[in-house]
């Protein structure tokens, strides 16, 4: 370990992901760039944690098809979600005859699930990992904050959780795709924000820390990237970040993009752009990962961010720990 | 892969333990095993969540100083818990300057942790991890089911969630240690049990596919082993899994015990015997660690089982899908 990166030789490759989100996401910045784009976000399920699982289940499956890939050539499934003990991924899981690793690091889960897979495909010990996490606005707002019949009016610092998931395969098969090429794992910072609805000033101090371990590690500084890509920040923390970052004199203006401000067009009810595990998997695995392709970006820093509170710790008076992984992920020219 | 089993050639060991437990569990039958059994299971905390937490941040912390190891030393925590959100996890890692990776797979995040430490070490990528988790009779019981003020009655079928926590440093550290050799990450299964107080039942299927999993991957039978260690299928749920094998014409009647029987002295009302996170954090940690280090045991096939309910998916009348992942723990001889 250099520091608290690590580094991955045997280009683990991401080979195929798909895409799903609610008709919010679709009339956004990215929706052209978004698999399925569904109209109704109940998805036909009774509860909305059904419709939550039904979407999870499309991207898995879909990532799995995209790649072209057979579902009996898939080693293992590492996904995890908002809800309670993380049902809908568990859920999803028990359709699929594939291992599964659960996890739970809130809206980090995309790029926690990137490391684990990427280090088990280097290492050598499987060929092909899916990894996949998503969110529904209607679950986690009843979950995490108010009933949705009560129609609450929401502060300005909040942001809009997204209908979506995402999925992508991570391989050891050769050619021309975007590499893993290291992961820095995040450490849990608390700057001691209690308001459940700031999510971005909570978890912009995690991200500062895990960017600056990743950058004094690796020796690289922020021009190496073409995009250094956070993940639900939104438009305040994206903000707290930057000046986060100025305060250690180090200057990521210039190529940092949250995906919480890219995702809506932000000028409604969502304020401070989107949120949940949901957004920064939508957004990556569809508009990023098509410009990777494309070779139109071809280093990108991707970092999930995570607010670690749940509803009794927020009653208990405590504060909101956060943490933040990141993962590189970059078109190795000359291969 | 072979199969579903991965193999560890670089012996990835376990250089050292911490157990903490209540009193409930220091009076049972491994109580003289545990490193700290404590009067008061409030710990002095104002709730039991604090108190969980500070039974698991105990184990972390002690596992690290009895190994040896400075805090700097160590490069990643996995851990995650019973409670929504793995706040007991996250909020422990919060005290410490160390990465985390959250995951979740109720009571499986034992061997879940033991698998993925064991990968990130023998793949060379980090020195020494920390494995931990732990659970807490009064949190689980008033998150899953009832206020503890209530009083209710509990059904015979029924286990009692451990009050304790262990710990677990995996090291690339050489010397007369127990190392993990190989691990079987599990698939979901769900037999269709419904019924939230029968957790032996939901999950025994689950330890059955990843059991025949394991043998058939490996070449292994079940006496390979000195023993075959579950998780916390308690007394019926062990008598369920005993009776599933032979269905498929392998015994384990001989080699096979579980944390939730060993645990207590069942005679009283925790029925079943031991569940919850802590169940097997607490019995390997303590009693089967230290028979390894004497050699008494020179093969374990560890396998913490899952149950993965939510309060939610029950009361939308899902039934229980559940998980285990499996890890062997071996003294190496003539090394």
């Amino acid at each position: 370990m250099n520091g608290s990166t690590i580094f991955f030789k045997n280009n683990p490759s991401i080979i195929g992901t798909s895409t799903i989100a609610g008709p919010k996401e679709g009339q956004g910045n990215i929706g052209k760039y978004i698999e399925k784009c569904i109209s109704d976000d109940t998805l036909g399920e009774t509860t909305y944690e059904k419709s939550e699982r039904k979407m999870l289940t499309y991207a898995i499956e879909h990532a799995i098809l995209n790649s072209g890939l057979k579902f009996e050539d898939v080693d293992l499934l590492v996904s995890g979600d908002l809800l309670n003990q993380i049902i809908s991924a568990s859920f999803s899981a028990r359709k699929f005859d594939i291992p599964f690793l659960g996890i739970y690091n809130a809206c980090s889960t995309m790029s926690e699930a990137f490391a684990i897979g990427a280090a088990l495909i280097d290492g050598g010990y499987l060929k092909n990992v899916v990894a996949a996490t998503g969110s529904h606005f209607s679950t986690a707002e009843r979950q995490y904050r108010y009933p949705l019949e009560l129609g609450c009016v929401r502060p300005p610092q909040a942001q809009w959780t997204v209908t979506g998931a995402g999925g992508a395969v991570i391989s050891n098969k050769k050619g021309d795709f975007p590499v893993i090429t290291c992961a820095t794992f995040g450490k849990v910072t608390d700057y001691g924000v209690t308001d459940a609805n700031n999510m971005g000033g909570a978890m912009a101090p995690a991200a500062r820390r895990t960017l600056l371990s990743h950058f004094n590690s690796t020796g690289r500084n922020p021009d190496y990237y073409d995009l250094i890509l956070t993940g639900d920040l939104g438009v305040l923390g994206s903000r707290i970040l930057k000046h986060l970052m100025r305060e250690k004199s180090v200057n990521i203006d210039k190529n940092h993009v949250d995906c919480g401000e890219l995702i809506y067009n932000i000028d409604e009810k969502e304020y401070q752009g989107g949120s949940g595990a949901g957004c920064s998997a939508v957004v990556f695995n569809s508009y990023i990962y098509k410009k990777l392709l494309k070779k139109e970006l071809n280093r990108v820093l991707f970092i999930a961010t995570g607010a670690l509170l749940s509803t009794t710790s927020s009653q208990q008076g405590e504060s909101i720990p956060s943490v933040a992984h990141a993962v590189a992920i970059e078109n190795r020219r000359g291969k």
